[in-house]
């Protein structure tokens, strides 16, 4: 059998990464000054991890102005939301057979 | 409050070496052809994970000999098993609040 960890897609399992689409799994879209604060990363890490997952079709970036000001706006696409599922899906699988063995051992 | 994501550990979080600690958290040792086949890695590629994880003082290798044959044990030290249960926890922690999302959004 394979094991859980085998399958991980590491554009999706990657902390930061994993953080950005939890977010936006729980808030639909969210700004770029939310997900840096959320997140506790600085803007270049941001910036570059988001940019892994444009490249990766899992979130869409819009860039819109409030008055003069500038907002960067995430949200994950289709494909992102259902990678991000198969994520959680694996993690519980793993977590599954990590805490069975513990309880079989005790 | 911080994001279950913003405290994992990227020594221990990297779908690889997670792979390794979560087979040595079910079977206490292994040996490095168990490890390379349950995971679906090639031996480079393992040995450079076991030894991230060697140099951060979560597993222990021992090199021996079973007749002629050379055998390479891993097995995780206790602050291994602590950094994966950590990571465990963290991991919970991010699918409870994932998962409590989608229920109140259905």
């Amino acid at each position: 059998m394979t094991h859980p960890t085998a399958d991980l897609d590491e554009v999706v399992h990657q902390r930061v990464r994993l953080g950005i689409l939890a977010v936006l799994a729980e808030a639909r879209r969210a700004d770029f000054t939310f997900l840096r604060n959320s997140l506790e990363l600085t803007d270049g890490n941001l910036a570059r991890h988001l940019q892994v997952l444009e490249g990766a079709g899992y979130v869409a970036i819009e860039k819109t102005f409030e008055g003069r000001r500038p907002r960067t706006w995430v949200h994950a696409t289709a494909a992102g939301g259902r990678a991000f599922q198969t994520e959680v899906a694996s993690l519980q699988a793993l977590i599954s057979r990590v805490t069975e063995g513990r309880e079989e051992s005790t």
